[in-house]
């Protein structure tokens, strides 16, 4: 499996942050007066390699897929909600169709494993693996193979595609299970301090979820590596996401990650390849609880904390123009000595 | 002076927000899972008077002046800098220049008492007060003439631009001085805490400026109305911001505002009309370190939190897509029904 995962080299490169520095410092505003969206301009200028980095083509890909711990009332949604949830993406009816119709996001939803048989149509991927995960609680949720193959197959979508940014989104009933069920074990954190509410769990279903998150740890108390642990809780559309971050670091794609889940799948890619957190920037903190301490374990500071709890990749869309800022801003604003502007 | 300040009705609208409230909970996301866009979406629905609130021609104004106080070391940058950024924002090549570029904001930068004769070009309105205010530490920075001439232009400039949309920009050397009174007088809190570094003060010099200020305060120690305290303290593009927000606010416009400086303008306009609050959105808190505060006063929540200080105008030009994306969310996203989705 080890040609699964590439090597990554650090994009540090002490030359080019320094121009960047000298440029963003030469740009007409008090020194550090754009506060975090210079770490951002550092940032992008970084992974495309450039003093004045331009995102192109941005695709907004949305992995989905079912779970088997879904019938185990780990959510407030029946699992066809899924597939429903896929119909109203490519409808462009969802959040993340209207935000990315707005911002000029290419929008691509990838069946990485629903229960359900769709039509072909445009925008819609077939990568199915398997309809749903087996039942995490009873064995694993896929076999080592079909972690690869899902693995494989996100990092293919993802070399099919053009430009240099990928925003990563999913759908899967159940999947906030299998995110807080792979940073308990990947980053140590008790179980309990990693479940949330999901779409919407009262006080007893959330005891409930905590409590069956618990027993699936315990069956799986071997899973410690990373891709056992990803095979151990699932899901499809998880794995896939890793295949294409891991893809995407490699090309040096800017990869915006979106909230929780998508931040599970960046955890599992960054164990794998730790290099991968270098590409990143992290839309936004979710309302779901476990996303704080994610973010911590990934050592992120998000752009945006607005209590958004939808996944999807809205997140990553709203914090698209951030990042489209970030690339004017350092591309078109005057310097001091451009614009005849005194300095302090 | 009291035709000045015009009745402001209550937007609360219970009808409305309850057609609003169920047209948000319609759409195919879980309850709540938009977090604070959906305040958002109820807020600009209220204010504009819809279900589907549009937003149309939106204007970004940016009021500069400057200020008496500056002579005495306030701030980081000479006088000068005030007249430079201006011509800066009219070539394009300040922040805001490129933000409202990227956004489509029509960008309008107002002379309310600069100490400099610009040559007359488009996008530029002088509405020249004086050649910036008085020293406030030995007498008002204004006449009470003044501040209500200024008050009356900020209205006229605002009641001649199109659209149903204001985004608050300033610029002016020392203008963090005035913010910082205002608040102190009108919020009752000591000068300590609402003093900032502004452009970029060392200890020495931020300790100046907190001790010159608080000499200010003690001086004008009678001024605790808000318009006495506006003339007291300054500036004029303050006084015009505190007028365009009045009118705007009357003409059910919604107000965007920046950062600690617009912050003060809204903080005067809402204790002489405090309706003025429910037409306002905050785009940001800012780094510089009273504005946290100011929000406080204001009972503000704001939607950007990245450590900005630049005035201009950047942080709600920053801010304005996520209230383009809470129109859009509103008006395009189809409901459970519409989209054949399972409810929970």
């Amino acid at each position: 499996m080890s040609d699964l995962i590439p090597q990554l080299p650090s994009l540090a490169d002490a030359a080019l942050a320094l121009r960047l520095q000298i440029r963003i410092d030469q740009k007409t505003k008090p020194l550090g007066a754009l506060g975090r969206l210079e770490a951002l301009m550092l940032r992008l200028g970084l992974i495309l390699g450039s003093e004045t980095p331009a995102l192109l083509e941005p695709q907004l890909m949305v992995f989905a897929a079912d779970h088997g711990l879904a019938a185990r009332g780990v959510s407030a949604y029946p699992s066809d909600v899924t597939w429903q949830m896929v119909e109203n993406f490519l409808a462009g009816g969802a959040a993340v169709s209207v935000l990315a119709r707005q911002h000029g996001l290419a929008l691509t939803v990838v069946d990485a494993g629903v229960r359900h048989e769709f039509a072909p149509r445009p925008g819609l991927v077939v990568a199915k693996i398997a309809a749903g995960t087996a039942d995490a609680l009873v064995g694993p949720a896929m076999s080592a193979d079909q972690c690869a193959t899902a693995i494989a197959a996100g990092k293919n979508l993802l070399r099919q595609r053009p430009g240099n940014a990928l925003l990563l989104g999913e759908m899967g009933i159940g999947n906030t299970s299998a995110a807080a069920l792979l940073l308990a074990r990947l980053a140590g954190q008790p179980i309990g301090a990693c479940v949330g509410r999901g779409t919407g769990l009262d006080d007893g279903q959330l005891a409930h979820k905590t409590a069956l998150l618990g027993q699936v740890l315990e069956r799986h108390a071997q899973a410690s590596e990373p891709l056992a642990a990803l095979a151990a809780f699932g899901g499809f559309e998880i794995a896939m996401m890793v295949g294409a971050v891991l893809q995407a670091a490699l090309e040096r794609r800017v990869i915006v990650v979106d909230g929780f889940i998508a931040s599970a799948a960046v955890l599992v890619a960054a164990r794998l390849a730790p290099a991968v957190l270098e590409r990143c920037v992290f839309s936004h903190c979710s309302n779901e609880s476990g996303h704080r301490l994610m973010l911590q374990a990934l050592q992120a500071e998000p752009l945006l904390d607005l209590g958004l709890r939808l996944g999807e990749g809205s997140g990553a869309a709203l914090a698209w123009p951030l990042l489209v800022s970030a690339c004017q801003l350092l591309a078109k604003m005057a310097s001091f000595a451009s614009a005849g502007v005194s300095q302090a």
